[in-house]
């Protein structure tokens, strides 16, 4: 399996990518095809031992600078890193593609280069992104925003595709984010919603509340990029200031050491993205896998593990097949 | 100052609104009046001190039933305690009244028996919902859903009062919750709300994110309310996930004593409306007050004082200027 990793995307890179992915190269069974400048990529590749491992490296000239609109830069710099690595997954030279670089220009290369799934408008952003419920895949988390009630069944077909495919749960429960339990609760948005899940022929259990995502009372829960956005993101702020708080509260009765490991533990817990480091966008003809931009080794690597398990469970046919079949449930029913 | 106190409301009435109720007549200053059934709150008194204390009582003979649809109830039994007390605050009798009794009726009650000030659709609900940050109020919490670009400005508008009257900020800041922090990043809603806001004549500092909220990066956000109501509840399942996450964590590492210390203060940081309890429903043309449905007699004291704040303070009056302001403001430039 090939997988094109962007060398230049990214808080750490080329350093950190380049060390995550040789690590992957090393342990995954995954052939590595670094894309980027040369020099750059080439002073990372000398500090790593890759001796008899499947490391390539692919040149690519253009640079998206600083200051640049990442998701237009993409498109005119056909050859940037980003762009370079999404045309060879097009044309099949790459079995998925992996980069820490800018959401906007991975989405845009996504969408221009490998194209979406038939009927799908945007891809989607999703996740377990709460390590406390690790169990529950949150979608749309930002990439799509003024959602129509048929995204949310793109998003529950998705999420139920992702739940089986990566967290191995056979059935799982599909929850719709809304104000209250009953039916008749929520906007006109997800009320529409409601029927339309109600005949997906998917494991629709309702609307779920705000507590639901915490205490994992479904496996699936679609709801408005926008909102997902603004809920992964004040979750983010909580979990520092949360840690912050018990610092505080704590440093008189343990030890230093232990302090800044259970405050760091607790970080983590609430910060999306920094255990696994992040996964392929979702309804992309093709893996694209987007890290965290702040992402170090580990997250690079733990990433190049969800594009290499996507391909592996054939995750893009899977769900371009129960897309489908939703579809067709709803309109003939 | 006269409060009518609904004490048929809440999980723990009338026994814990008594109590609370008590406790403000004595130490707050205030005459307080209880609502309700006769045999249920004299025995409830009996078991008080009131010698002395300007605490009296007013029959309401209708009982709203488990079961009945609460804000439905309310506008038939104009005998129930809610629907008695919102009445003599209409007709002045009361200068606030006091509920812990369900949000769907107190707000049905305030509409029909108090109504809402000039132009304002439906009360708003809102407060520094998060103790970690207390010094940022955010609104709408519920109330208000499938929200147009004019209900921000009103949110702002009463956020900015209430952070001058409660909480002695004297220029609060305005942010817009959204997904990115330039101008052009949001929903449609929250796109044209920008543009309202800006020229609203009120110190907004453009949109915030999910972060912010914690990092208290404004003193008013404002926001549709199917977005804040899933953030407060949100927030509250994190409280009791968290909370019983570091139970485990510490349990080798703090005596019994001093873990469930840490682990109560750190749930109720997250828990919205713990500490003073509640406040006054925003845009109604009287001072109308809900409690928490959990609260103890120290929450339903937290909203009695939110109340006298909030008659001492002018609230009411300055609201309806300032909306007037801001509305000539935006029709005039």
């Amino acid at each position: 399996m090939k997988i094109f990793v962007d060398a230049m995307g990214g808080d750490f890179a080329p350093a950190e990518v380049v060390k995550g992915a040789v690590e992957a190269a090393r342990k995954l069974g995954v052939e590595i095809i670094l894309v980027g400048e040369k020099k750059a990529v080439e002073a990372e590749l000398a500090r790593e031992d890759v001796t008899g491992l499947p490391v390539s490296f692919v040149e690519a000239a253009e640079v998206i600078k600083e200051g640049e609109n990442p998701a237009y830069a993409v498109l005119q710099k056909k050859n940037s890193s980003i762009a370079v690595a999404a045309g060879m997954v097009r044309r099949g030279g790459a079995d998925a593609m992996v980069s820490a670089g800018s959401t906007g220009a991975v989405n845009a290369a996504a969408v221009r280069y490998v194209g979406t799934l038939a009927g799908v408008d945007r891809p989607m952003a999703g996740g377990a992104f709460l390590q406390l419920s690790p169990k529950t895949v949150v979608l749309d988390l930002g990439a799509n925003v003024d959602c129509q009630p048929y995204h949310m069944v793109d998003f529950a077909v998705a999420g139920t595709v992702y739940a089986r495919s990566f967290l191995g749960i056979e059935n799982p429960t599909v929850g719709l984010l809304s104000v209250g339990a009953e039916e008749g609760k929520g906007n006109a948005m997800t009320k529409e919603a409601y029927t339309l899940l109600k005949r997906s022929g998917l494991n629709f259990i309702g609307n779920v509340e705000g507590m639901d995502i915490p205490f994992g009372r479904a496996n699936v829960v679609v709801c408005d990029g926008f909102v997902g956005n603004i809920l992964v993101k004040f979750c983010e702020g909580l979990g520092r200031v949360v840690s912050r708080w018990l610092g505080a509260e704590l440093k008189d009765s343990l030890d230093a050491a232990r302090l800044e490991a259970v405050s760091t533990r607790l970080y983590r817990l609430l910060s999306p993205g920094l255990a696994v480091g992040g996964g392929p966008l979702w309804g992309v003809n093709g893996v694209v896998a987007i890290a965290h931009g702040v992402s170090r080794a580990p997250q690079i690597y733990g990433t190049i593990e969800q594009a290499k398990l996507a391909v592996s469970s054939g995750f893009v046919a899977k769900l371009a097949g129960e897309l489908e079949k939703a579809r067709a449930r709803l309109a003939g029913s």
